[in-house]
């Protein structure tokens, strides 16, 4: 008991430091010498946001044996850097106005900025993973596959044809995508063979596509105060998790006025089966983690996986 | 006299051989399993363009002794990404309709997927190089040069100061970084010592501050069919060359019409100032190349930077 507190101890000071050292390699490579790409990247980066996909490979490194946070942080900052330049550029494309409780970039700057700004932060994540080599192209796939994702969703809402299939493929590319190539960084990075970065990667994709179902139901049940970024905006676009598990999806009907389905939907079942999809996906990959040893870091993925179906925003 | 023809002709397979190589990767890459991704970048793609940069680039390898093309076709595919994936973005920011003598991304396919094309071709570069560990470094700094480069343009051309330092900072940021890392990879890639690869970075560099001056210069003097662009650009946004060369440069004056503009311009000693300063610049990156030994490649690099200042469009 007393090793076990102390291993738990020894857990939240190396996930302490690395989230920490996580942020400095973020504002170090942001730190432009032009003001515009600096202070926008700062106002987002800065705004917080959860660190949920830094923190799954900090423990996916650490549950493996790993124990050099700096070594795991940079990795750590670029996963988090891409999935903030996507959020930067689908802002522009969803005119989001408000992210992590602030104006959004797209508001306070302008298009023009918000675009480049976006690119800003990818060539950030190139910067950062360059001298990595292997490691390197499990994250460069990641970033193919998240705007793949962005594309094929914004091609189905526009033929109208958001499926249930169509659905699972895009959050597949455009969310779990990143959160598998997170812990499977995570893995590499401590040494672990194939077998074990196979379980890991796995556990990373299931909870990112449970994320992102959960996300989907936020989008439509949560105010935006809560949020803290613009909500509604799936079904204002006839997208999301919503729209794929109605009964008669493929019809996005984004005529209807945002209010009026979201009630729909709220008197629906489709919200409850969406939960029940993401605690199974949870379920599994919670499961998956089985053939790991025990550990204060194996107890802590299998916490955060738990609360990505809990949180409320 | 037999010898130096010989080398020629087998000059002239390395290069051809190369840029179908190149051309190759770019095609393979870019293969989405999304439609819209692989229609939007073929299309761009199979315009053409110059393929300057990765003609610089197999050149200063083979310069330097290397003969394995297809070592070198990746990262010169990926430096014609780059520079592909900000043009498609520059399309949207600034209302380019025309591009390589097709409609411009943007223009068929609407603003979303430009956007999200753009970002495809930059995941791509990041993908082909991410096994190759130090020289990607190079590029990956170019690439936020790059960014960097279009912000300060577009934030000189806002705040209404467009003055000749900012424009020489800024073209040496969006052009001639790429044009560096081009000639600095392929120099590398082929073994070179320091002093080498600095003389084959520095020929770069020149050649694509040169470049851009010649490229602004054109966006006045060339009419539209010829340039294959929507022309006119820089003065319509208040920006380029002719802008930052006048007397009273920083006023860009962007209110007057066009037409009148590029008179005014035409009229004066604005173009052959800037015209004297590319041939400077290829003058002094010619001269650069005298420590290195004559070889067929170094005399088509000499070739390349004339080509530079002489082209049409």
């Amino acid at each position: 008991m007393v090793g076990a507190t102390a291993s738990r101890a020894s857990l939240d000071s190396f996930i302490g430091d690395g989230l920490e050292a996580v942020e400095q390699a973020m504002r170090s490579v942001t730190n432009s010498q032009v003001d515009v790409l600096r202070d926008a990247s700062q106002h987002i980066l800065s705004a917080g946001g959860k660190r949920i996909r830094p923190r799954l490979l900090l423990l996916s490194y650490r549950a493996l044996g790993g124990d050099n946070f700096d070594y795991a942080a940079k990795p750590a900052a670029a996963v988090e850097l891409m999935h903030t330049a996507s959020v930067v550029h689908d802002d522009i494309n969803d005119h989001g106005v408000v992210r992590r409780g602030r104006p959004s970039v797209n508001a306070l700057w302008g298009r023009t900025f918000a675009l480049l700004t976006g690119d800003f932060l990818f060539t950030a994540v190139y910067e950062l993973m360059a001298p990595y080599g292997d490691f390197n192209v499990a994250l460069a796939r990641a970033a193919t596959a998240l705007v793949e994702g962005e594309t094929l969703q914004a091609s189905a809402v526009k033929n109208g044809r958001f499926t249930r299939e169509a659905y699972l493929r895009i959050i597949s590319l455009k969310t779990a995508a990143l959160f598998r190539a997170a812990s499977e960084i995570g893995a590499k990075l401590a040494g672990a063979n194939i077998n074990e970065t196979k379980i890991l990667a796995d556990f990373g994709f299931s909870i990112g596509m449970a994320f992102q179902i959960v996300d989907d139901i936020l989008d439509i049940v949560a105010d935006e105060i809560t949020l803290g970024k613009t909500s509604g905006v799936d079904i204002g676009q006839g997208r999301g998790v919503a729209v794929a598990m109605q009964d008669h999806n493929g019809s996005a009907r984004v005529a209807d006025p945002v209010e009026a389905i979201k009630r729909r939907l709220l008197e629906g079942d489709t919200i409850d089966k969406a939960r029940a999809r993401a605690q199974v996906l949870v379920e599994n990959a919670v499961a998956g983690l089985d053939a790991l040893e025990d550990s204060a870091a194996k107890a802590e993925l299998i916490a955060l996986a738990y609360g990505v179906i809990q949180r409320e925003r």
